[in-house]
């Protein structure tokens, strides 16, 4: 077994997750809990971590402690502040925040990442700059999917700007809490994700073509249980073309995703003639924190 | 006072509204339960109607009674199969359903309309080609605002077809199950509107335009209170973006609104240089009555 490098932490608003990890990325043990930064008190954040990566700081004394996530926004431990774009993984390593873990072991924080799109609207990400860093991409475009599901353009290992598509939020609260959510389900059939992307294309806009994820089972001429992956292919669909005509790259996409949801992706970014390469979420984010403490 | 010469009644999936109106589309009283379609038990449509209109009925025996909405659906009463467009209010007379409220007295019941888009997918409205026909609107596009918004364009007198947008059921699910719903409101806040508009008119689409109704409070460019109206803007600016462009007319429109929201609609309908002549919903759809009854 291979010596531990560092203790690697994604600490969100819901969940905090934890890995021993090696030089190489590799993960030796893994802790976790549904213990996210709104559900710790006011001064608990040492005892809230030591739960979790205490018996590993125990046994590997002065490993480093790396955070990453809503753990350093306004609401977490402490609040590490934006880094503007366009800037770099050692931009980002410039920036880490220190909190105290007690017992004289200190923990870094890495910092959000700020933008502003071609209007000048802002734009935040905090948690996907660490899975950008560990991506290792020097050119092109990085799409992390997700709740809030971020498309990043890297320019010559310079991380140039992003944007946010509210994919899985919208997700949820179309086929929860509208007319689309009172029909059976199915939500990773292939050829209804496939239609859904076929209609993000038509005109109209995304408050009208979601209509048609109903009409078209009131017509007969869709399964019910293809609404949901149809709504996922008006949502995916769209965020792909946006995406893509926001960016000026021509060439590959690397997705952050795995299992249905990458596969999606891979559907929806084929429908553009565009090559996707999938790399998994745990594996770019442990390396992403290795990356910016090599950088720091 | 002028003689009764219709039971109007607007019978959605939540809520039965009556009304006895005199010839030229007056109101002479009103009656109205939350007691909609969803409500009524197997056979207990004339009894529900009765609690309602019975005493109108008991004064003015041979007074017509028409409905409209979701009592002629397949969960409805009995089922007004959907009218394809193009047609006209003639075209929808011909086909009301009869149901029968018991003591020899007959109940009609209009049919929805059908039409498809210009990609072939279909879309239905039922309860709104009644205040389409009370509009007297022969030429131009007719906008009948709700949880789903339905863009008419009628020609020569004919309904040639029209598109549904999800703008209020998307506004209610964005606004209570997503990260937007988090945050202060003061809904009817014009500035905010303006401001949601505006950002409809920018790159990216609705899902990313999205966020950045969270991202301007975060970063101390927006007051908390305007999310609500920005996003209305969003989807209302974006609806009529689409509604404009999927319409060949070039002249004013009519919407069917009152209030903030009708003012919200000619506020965005000002932005694309259009004027709006807004109508108000309760007087169109007791004259769609009337006039559908007049041209059967």
């Amino acid at each position: 077994m291979s010596a531990p490098k560092l203790i690697a932490v994604d600490w969100g608003t819901t969940r905090l997750r934890a890995w021993l990890v090696d030089a190489d990325g590799g993960v030796l043990a893994r802790a976790g809990a549904d213990e996210g930064i709104m559900a710790v008190p006011p001064g608990g954040f040492p005892a809230a971590l030591r739960r979790q990566v205490g018996p590993w700081l125990g046994a590997h004394p002065g490993l480093p402690v790396a955070m990453a996530g809503m753990v350093g926004s306004r609401n977490g431990w402490v609040e590490a502040p934006y880094v503007e774009c366009p800037t770099t993984v050692a931009g980002i390593a410039a920036k880490l925040a220190r909190v105290d873990l007690g017992d004289g072991v200190e923990g870094l924080i890495v910092p959000g990442l700020a933008a502003r799109d071609s209007s000048g609207a802002p734009d935040v990400m905090r948690g996907e700059e660490t899975k950008l860093a560990g991506c290792d991409v020097t050119d092109g475009a990085v799409v992390m999917p997700g709740t809030h599901a971020k498309w990043a353009r890297v320019g010559d290992g310079e991380i140039r700007g992003f944007s946010t598509f509210m994919t899985g939020d919208f997700y949820a609260a179309l086929t929860e809490h509208t007319i689309l959510g009172k029909l059976a389900e199915e939500p990773e059939d292939e050829a209804g994700f496939l239609r859904g992307v076929q209609a993000s294309r038509r005109p109209g806009g995304l408050t009208h073509q979601a209509f048609s994820a109903r009409t078209l089972v009131l017509m007969g001429e869709m399964p019910g249980a293809q609404v949901k992956p149809y709504v996922s292919g008006l949502l995916i669909g769209g965020e792909v073309a946006q995406g893509l005509a926001m960016s000026d790259d021509k060439g590959g996409v690397t997705v952050v995703a795995d299992g249905p949801l990458g596969r999606f992706y891979e559907l929806a970014l084929a429908e553009h003639g565009r090559e996707c390469r999938l790399l998994a979420p745990e594996d770019v984010f442990v390396r992403g924190l290795l990356r910016i403490l090599d950088a720091a």
